[in-house]
């Protein structure tokens, strides 16, 4: 046995340790496919912040990697492992430890799932928005770590917009507390939102204090059919214009209504080419005038159908429809999910684009995404077993990408770099900017033993 | 001559450079209070990036400081110069670049002040929602530097929530460029949040890139007087545990109302203790639902009056009172402005603290804030020219910070370090967090020429 799996059996509990190479197989991967994974020595299922740190510093001793995990649902290969790593889970860190009413806040561990942590503060009348597709399998440590978006982001912005301070087992083992409990608070630096977002790279989260809001009103729900995925797009460009304040704006395309049919038997219109799918939790009368409003504008510009969902459970529906597209295209063949976010401008722009490319191409691709925030997730469906095929996917994610960084956007709005898109950072970036994160990365992990060959390649670290 | 001076001349044109000894004075200090500020070798007047860099590069080579400066109206010593030191003052570059209905966001160069870029976007149908009291005579590049709030956070957030990017000059003259200019993005580290709010002492912003929101409707106002202040700060609590959605919640104590009344030639009411200010521009019926919500938990509280503005203009009275009340003390003598956030929860505990350290230490506090956010800005008035009192209010100043920590509060909700309260940042975050401001610093400005001495103290760097 090696040296390093010695000094963590001495230095932790037997449940905090697995050693077993079979049990640590299901701790290589996250659900980013084509991104590489090592194998990793040794898995600490830390159950407190002491065994983070003994397990940062019997790294930092030896001088192996340390690869940090929370529920393994990431789409960017950022959670993968790296040969000869010690991974560090805190799946097991998993209890909430504080839900404040007044001060409207929640101190929990980074286990925790989105979906337990919301429906937990939902109890005492509170409200945390944040909502990726994947909350009822995704932590909230990996939230903060990837600084996730959601559904309600157009409403409501995403995880960082929460987060009021952190516990950060650092490098050396040291323990960092960032942050405060107050609404606001200026004293010094904001190590917080450097954190969140660094996908483990600076830092392992084992604590954070997050924000929460008054419960919202009953959504009022509609949906509205396209024919074609551009007009759909030039529609989005007019609600956003108009100024209608919606908690929701999601779009799928023909190719996603027939997979989500198919994969949780349901039976979504499919004769039109795209539907959007608007929320307003305005409440009221508001709610009402929101949900009209978006109707009226749709049909203005080119809707062949409006629905008003009739009760919630029948809105519910529909957002359960979108949460499941991405899982419901992975059961039509292997998948290559981009995440380009544009300018909301752009948005019908975005749309053609990517059907051309997967016309001149010659690749399925499904058009889905948080339409309101112009946050895309144009996803290559193709069949992995065929290496044409595999080519043709590449060329078209790497396409999408592209066209994304020429209109103006990002080439991810909310999964993160990982490894999967580490090459294109720099593009996106720009030498300088990159120069910047080196130098941070040293400053923080000299060594760079957090999570290395995530988010950037290091260069001459 | 000095060598630096001459080279300033050979690289700026004659407007751009500022070295008459007279003209130089006015650029030593901002709004702060006994902080210490040196003499500049030269003020540069930038009117382009290239100019910034010049100075940048120049003072580099020399291993001269340079110090930034926005309207010079921070309140914390952060834009003060120090000894020797180019001062680089963006109050030219004050062109607003571009206004994106669609996209939602405003392109400004950082001099220009708040209020007019509020007035530009408004022009438009938009809103920049941070409002520091001093929007009149505050910079968007001060705003940024120091995280500004104001008023309307309770709703909307501080400065840092709409920065989607900025132009940066680093410290060896290269320029960054960070973020982006879609809604949402998380391609490597948050630069942006980084920035904003380090005071000058990472880089030197140049350019912003500022998220708005659609306008919001006209709001609602109201006010109530309390026989104490306790029982105001305990009627903020049950406003905020109600859930009611307000875009302002303010009080002002009776010292502070008189020096209004006082000085803006005002007729507010003297005869309670402390009176509150609340509005709702949630519009329609649901805005007076809001006000009237709050009317009714002021009464129930404690409230002996509750009094709603007839109409906006008389609501837009109040919030000018409420702005003017720091010019107001200022007018009553010697001022050191203290800006405590805590807890909304310990509110009522923290104002009881505030008049037990007043009575204790037998010197006038006004006390004034964003109650709704639980930061307030506790005043101590005093005569300077008694070496008694001055100890005295020193002792008041610090004491109220003190009581803040303990009741789990931050020494600084928005008006942020600089020199004034460097000393207590340590206090605060802890030498961890201290190490980590420290590496952070160091990567980015090995040299310590950018603002040297504000934030935090440099040890051995």
């Amino acid at each position: 046995m090696s040296e390093v799996v010695e000094r963590l059996k001495k230095a932790l509990p037997p449940e905090a340790l697995v050693t077993d190479p079979d049990r640590i197989q299901s701790y290589r991967y996250d659900r980013a496919m084509f991104c590489p994974a090592g194998e990793p020595v040794a898995v600490v299922l830390a159950r407190e912040t002491a065994h983070v740190q003994a397990a940062v510093r019997i790294a930092a001793e030896a001088g192996v990697p340390v690869v940090p995990q929370g529920a393994r649902s990431g789409l960017s290969g950022a959670a993968n492992a790296v040969d000869g790593c010690i991974v560090v889970s805190l799946e097991k860190m998993d209890r909430i430890l504080a839900i404040e009413p007044v001060d409207r806040y929640v101190v929990t561990q980074p286990g925790v799932f989105n979906a337990v942590l919301s429906r937990a503060v939902a109890e005492q009348g509170l409200f945390y928005p944040p909502d990726p597709s994947s909350w009822e399998f995704c932590s909230i440590g990996g939230n903060l770590s990837t600084n996730s978006g959601g559904l309600c982001c157009v409403k409501y912005g995403v995880t960082t917009d929460y987060v009021l301070g952190l516990e950060v087992v650092l490098a050396d083992g040291r323990v960092l507390r960032t942050g405060r409990k107050t609404v606001k608070g200026v004293a010094g630096y904001d190590l917080t939102k450097l954190i969140v977002g660094s996908e483990g790279t600076l830092g392992i989260i084992t604590e954070a204090t997050l924000a929460l809001r008054p419960e919202a009103a009953r959504p009022r729900t509609m949906a509205a059919l396209f024919d074609t995925g551009v007009a759909a797009g030039e529609a989005i460009v007019e609600i956003i214009r108009s100024g209608v304040s919606l908690s929701l704006l999601e779009i799928m395309d023909r190719t996603t209504i027939k997979a989500v049919n198919d994969y949780k038997r349901m039976d979504l219109p499919t004769e039109a080419a795209a539907m959007l799918i608007a929320q307003s939790d305005a409440g009221g009368e508001a709610g009402a005038a929101d949900v009209a409003m978006v109707a009226k504008l749709c049909r203005q510009y080119g809707a062949i159908e409006c629905i008003e969902a009739d009760d919630p459970a029948e809105g519910e529906l529909l957002l359960e429809a979108r949460r499941a597209a991405l899982v419901a295209l992975e059961h039509l063949g292997t998948t290559m999910i981009d995440d380009v976010c544009v300018p909301r401008s752009r948005l019908a722009d975005f749309i053609a684009a990517v059907e051309g490319i997967a016309a001149e191409v010659d690749i399925t691709v499904g058009v889905l995404g948080h339409a309101g925030d112009g946050n895309m997730h144009p996803t290559v469906v193709f069949d992995a077993t065929d290496p044409e095929q595999a080519r043709r996917a590449q060329v078209a994610f790497d396409r999408i990408m592209e066209v994304g960084l020429e209109l103006g956007g990002t080439i991810t709005g909310e999964h993160g770099i990982g490894v999967l898109k580490r090459d294109w950072l720099a593009q996106e970036i720009g030498p300088v900017a990159l120069d910047v994160h080196r130098a941070i990365k040293a400053a923080l992990d000299p060594e760079n033993l957090l999570n290395p060959g995530k988010v950037m390649a290091l260069g001459n670290l």
